[in-house]
C-alpha cells in the first residue's frame, strides 16, 4: 500500500483549516483517493426504477471504470465490469438498454446475464469458458437503491454498514419510488471540493436564493452542518420548532431518530429530519406539493429527510419527492455531478418544472462555485484557510477521509 | 538503448494472451515504441500520384514529425523534415501543394527541391550553407508506393527487404495508377489495437457486414489470420477452391505466390491471394466493377490480393481497384488511419461511390470497434485474456512487436 | 532553488544558436521559468485608464495566478492575487467590472479596497481578521502603467529600474492616455518564442508587408535588432537621415535618448526612437494620422518611439497613438498576446480601423509565425540553428535569459 503522498501531506494538515492544494489537483493524490478511499466505499450507482425489467441495464461510470448494472432477474441486479475477456473491449457502448445477453460488439463473445461466458468462437481447445466469466462488481440492492463497490476484495460490510436505514428508506417507500426526472451538471473540480460544498450549509445564504427561500433560516444556521452544528444561540432558538415537529411527524407515522457517524466510521453517514420553511408543505418555488405523498405517508408533516450514504452519495426528502445527489470523481479535476428526483411509484400526476425548480438551480449554483474554487486553488499563493463555525463537517469530512489511508480494510 | 519500461513487461507477456494494459495507455512505451519500432521501418507516406509534376508535395505527419514529400526531378521524390534550419519552424504548413523552392515562411530562408540551402540572408560570415540543407528522411519508392524511414542512422536494407514484392506490384500496376478517393479515420487508440483490429478476421462476421457479404464465409474462416491459419477442417474445405483459382488466375498473367514473414523479420510482410465471393468480379456491394481493370490484367479472375509492407502499411487489391491503408502513429492513444482508393492510371469512367462502399463502412465500424477496445482496456479489471485460434496473426505481431526491442538495428 | 534542469540544459547552449527544444517544450523547464524568471520581474498588468473610478477592477491572468487590479482611491492602485483567504475561491469572476467591495461569491467573506478582511460570519473567536486580509502583489504605477510583481519575497528595486524613462513617458502624456481598442492573439507557442519572434526583424521583410510599408527599409536593416545592430554598411546609410531626424524632433521637444540595457540587467530594457516612412505622420496605412497628438507633441515629427520594459511587456508610440504588447506566459506553450491602442487623454475624434490596420494584421502574422515554429520544434530533428547578424538581440535576450537563474535576486 503506497500511500506515502498522501500521508506526508496529511502531517502538514492543519486542524480547522482546508487542505493543502496538492489535495486538489496532484494527479498522484487522485489515484490514491481512487485506490485507498472511492474503490473500498460503497456507492449508489442508481435507482432501480432504471432496471425494472429483466435485461435493462445502465452504465455507471467512476474514475475509468464503466459497471454494468444489469437486471437478471425478478430478485437479481448484477454489477460487471464493462470489460470483456477477450481483449478489453467494452461490451456496452450505449449509456443505458435492455438486452437478453451481454454481448461484446468486437467478437461477438457472448455473456449471460450471470456475467456467465456463453459463447466465444474457435477458442482453443484448453479454454475454460467458465473460468471467464465477467468480472463481478460488489452490488447489493437496499430499498431501491442499487449500490456498488470496486473492492478488489472482500468489502466492508453491506449490511452492517447500512442495515439502520431501512425502517426511514421502507417509510419513505424508495423501493417502489419512480425516476420523475434525472440531469447531469460535470463539474471541473476535485470530487473532494464538490462533497466539501455539499456538507455545509455556510454557503447557503450568499449562494443559494432559491434553496434559502424554502427553510428557516434559524434551521439552516443550526442544523446546517450537520445535528445541533450551529452556534448554540441559534440551535436554542431553533430547537422548540424541532421538538415540535419531532413530535407531530412522528403522530403522522414518520420514524424519528437521527445518524451522525464519526470521522473514524467507514461512511460517514449523516441523516437528520427537520422542518421546511414555515407553511410550506413541500421544497417548491410555493411550497404547494409537485406530486402526491410519496411511500407510506398520510399527510403533509412539512419536514424534511436528508441522508448521506456517504460523501459520494446522498438523498434529500421532502413528502411529495426526493432527490438522489451522486458525486463521482472521474479525474482529478473532473467529477460527475448526477441528480436523480424520485416520486411515488403511483404518482401520475407530478410537475418536473416545479419539482425540479430548487435543485436545478441549487446545482447549477453549486457548479459554479465549486469550479471557482478550484481554479482559486491552483494558485501558488493560496494557503488553507481558516473554516468557520459553520463547516464543522468539512472538517468531520476531512478528518474521515484522512483515515481512510490508515484503515485496515484499506 | 533505454528499452527497460518495454523488456520488463515484455516478461510478463504471456504467448497467447493480449498484451499488459500499460502497452496501450503508457506514455513511456509510447516513446519506446516510437524509437524502436516506428523510426525503425519503412512506412509508406503515400502514393507517386500525388506528386505528379515537379515540385509538388505533400506532408506526412508522423508522432510528432512533419515530413515533406516533394518531387525533385522527373526520377526523384525527396523527403526532408518539415524543420528549418534557422529556427526549426514548419516551412511548408500547407498538406500539400506546388513550389519551386521550399521557403519558410519566418524569416525566408530558401531551399532547393533537393533540399540545399539556396538562399539565407545577412547571415554571419563563417556561415556555411552547405552544412544548412534540410535534414532529409530516407526515402524509396517502389512501383508508386513512396517509403520514408525516420532512422537516423542506416536504415534496414530496402531492396532487400521488399525486392520480391517487384513482379505482384508490377502485375497490378500500381506504378502507373492513380488516386480516385482518399479517406480520413483518426482513431483514438494506440497503434497495436489498430494494427492487432486489422491482422484478424475472427470479428468480421460479427462486426462487419458488408465485408462479410463480399467474401466467402469459408475462406474469411481458413485464411482470415494468414495463409491456412484457420481450423484444420476449415482451410480443408477452402483449399479445393482456391487451388482451382489459383489455376485461372496464373492462366489470365496473375503472378502466384504467397509470402509470409516470421516474428523474426524486420517488416513482418504478409502477401496472400484468394477468391472473392463467387460470382463477384470485385469488392462491391454488388460484385460489379466500380472501375476499368488494373495493371496488366486481360480479364477479371474473381481473386484478390491482400499485401502487408508493414504492420503500418496494407494493400488490398481486388481487380479493378485497390485500397492503400496507412496506419500512423500520433500519440499514445492516438493513431491516423487514411485510406486511398487507387484506381488504373488510364481508367476514367470509375464510380467512387461504388468503390468505397465496402471499405469506408468497414474502416468506420473498425474505428468504432478500435475505440471501444481502448476505452476497456482503461479499466483497472482489465487483464490479458485469450486469443482464439483464429488470431494467430495477432500473436505473431506481438512475438514481431517485442522482437523489435533486441535487434541489433535498432 | 532547484534549476538543475535549466542550469544543465545551458551547458549546451551554443551561442549565436537558438535554444535546446527543451526550453520551449519541457514543462519542468516552463515551470521554472515561472519561479525564476516571470514572477521576479515588473509586469504591466494593464493602463490606469481601465481603473478610472474607485473600485474599477480588473483581472490580469498570468500562469496559474489570477491577478486583481483595483483603484482603491483616487492615488492608489492595489493589486491583490484572486484567492479567498477562506477555502481559496476566486472573488471576482469577472474580467473587470466596479465594486464597492471584495466580496467572495462562495461565503461572503468580504474585502475592502485595500485587502483587509472587513466582513467573516460564523468564525471562531480566535479568528482576527487583521490576518486574513487578501494576499498582496507588489503593485507600481508609472505614468499610467501598472506594473505588478509576482515575488513573494521583495522585488527589484522598481524606481532604480524605470526611473529613467519618466522624461519619455511624461512628454508622451502616458499617465493621461485614454485606451482607444484592446485585442487578444492568445498563441500556442512558449512565451521564449514569443519574445524572441518580437525582439528581431529579421522576418519583417518576408512576414509582414504592412509592417514593412510604414517603415524605411534601411532603418529596419539597420536598428531592426537594436541600436546600430544591423550591418555596418546599412547603419552609416541610415545615420545621417536619423541624426537629422534627432534635431528635428528635439527642436519640437521630444527627449533625446536610447537605453540598451545588457544582458546581466535586470529587465532588458530597450528604448530606440527613430523616423518612420518619409512622408508618414504615423504608423498608419496612408501615414495620415489616425488620432490627435499624443501628450507634449506640438507637431508631427514622423518618429516613433520604441520601449521596452521588460521582454513581457513593450510599447510603440507614434505620434498620435502609442500600442502596449503584453506577453503573458500561461502553460508552457501558450502565451497570451494582448494589444492595447492608446490615444491622448482628450482626443476624441480619433479612428479605430485606421489606427489598428497596421498592428492588428501583423500581430495576426506573428501568432501563425510563432505558432508553425513551435510545431516545427516539436521535431525530434530539430537542431539549434545559426542566428543571422540581424537577430543579435535574440542572442541578447538568451543571455538575459540564462543569468536569471543565477541572480542573487532569484
Amino acid at each position: 500500500m503506497d500511500t506515502g503522498k498522501t500521508s506526508m501531506l496529511a502531517l502538514n494538515a492543519r486542524k480547522g483549516y482546508s487542505l493543502d492544494r496538492n489535495f486538489y489537483c496532484d494527479d498522484g493524490i487522485f489515484a490514491e483517493d481512487m485506490e485507498h478511499v472511492v474503490s473500498r466505499k460503497w456507492i449508489v450507482a442508481g435507482h432501480v426504477d432504471r432496471v425494472r425489467r429483466k435485461g435493462d441495464y445502465f452504465l455507471f461510470k467512476i474514475g475509468d471504470e464503466s459497471i454494468i448494472i444489469v437486471r437478471s432477474g425478478e430478485a437479481t441486479i448484477n454489477a460487471f465490469y464493462n470489460v470483456c475477456r477477450h481483449r478489453g473491449s467494452l461490451i456496452c457502448t450505449q449509456p443505458s438498454g435492455r438486452v437478453s445477453r451481454l454481448t461484446c460488439g468486437y467478437h461477438a463473445w457472448s455473456y449471460g446475464l450471470d456475467g456467465e461466458l456463453l459463447a466465444a468462437r474457435l477458442m482453443p481447445a484448453d479454454f475454460a469458458k467458465k473460468d471467464n466469466g465477467l468480472h463481478r462488481c460488489h452490488v447489493r440492492v437496499l430499498h431501491g437503491f442499487i449500490f456498488i463497490n470496486l473492492c478488489e476484495r472482500d468489502p466492508v460490510d453491506f449490511d452492517a454498514t447500512f442495515g439502520d436505514l431501512e425502517r426511514h428508506l421502507d417509510f419513505h417507500g424508495f423501493a417502489g419510488a419512480k425516476i420523475a426526472h434525472t440531469q447531469s451538471y460535470p463539474t471541473d473540480a476535485n470530487w473532494k471540493l464538490v462533497v466539501e460544498n455539499f456538507v455545509e450549509c455556510y454557503h447557503c445564504t450568499p449562494s443559494h436564493p432559491e434553496f434559502s427561500s424554502m427553510h428557516p433560516p434559524e434551521a439552516l444556521i443550526a442544523f446546517g452542518a450537520g445535528t445541533s452544528s450551529g452556534p448554540a444561540d441559534a440551535v436554542q432558538d431553533y430547537l422548540p420548532t424541532l421538538r415540535a415537529w419531532e413530535r407531530r411527524a412522528a403522530a403522522l407515522g414518520r420514524p424519528s431518530g437521527t445518524i451522525d457517524d464519526g470521522p473514524d466510521s467507514s461512511h460517514l453517514r449523516l441523516l437528520l429530519q427537520r422542518t421546511i420553511r414555515e407553511g410550506y408543505d413541500s421544497e417548491t418555488e410555493d411550497g404547494r406539493p409537485a406530486s402526491t405523498l410519496m411511500g407510506k405517508r398520510r399527510a403533509f408533516d412539512q419536514g424534511r429527510m436528508y441522508l448521506s450514504f456517504s460523501p459520494f452519495t446522498h438523498l434529500v426528502a421532502t413528502n411529495d419527492f426526493a432527490v438522489l445527489f451522486q458525486f463521482t470523481p472521474r479525474r482529478t479535476m473532473r467529477t460527475d455531478v448526477d441528480l436523480t428526483w424520485l416520486v411515488d411509484g403511483a404518482a401520475s400526476d407530478y410537475d418536473v418544472p416545479r419539482m425540479t425548480w430548487g435543485w436545478d438551480r441549487t446545482t447549477k449554483q453549486d457548479k459554479e462555485i465549486t469550479e471557482n474554487n478550484q481554479v482559486g486553488i491552483l494558485s501558488k499563493r493560496y494557503r488553507p484557510g481558516r473554516y468557520s463555525e459553520h463547516e464543522r463537517r468539512v472538517e468531520t469530512f476531512q478528518e474521515w477521509y484522512f483515515g481512510q489511508f490508515g484503515r485496515s480494510d484499506s
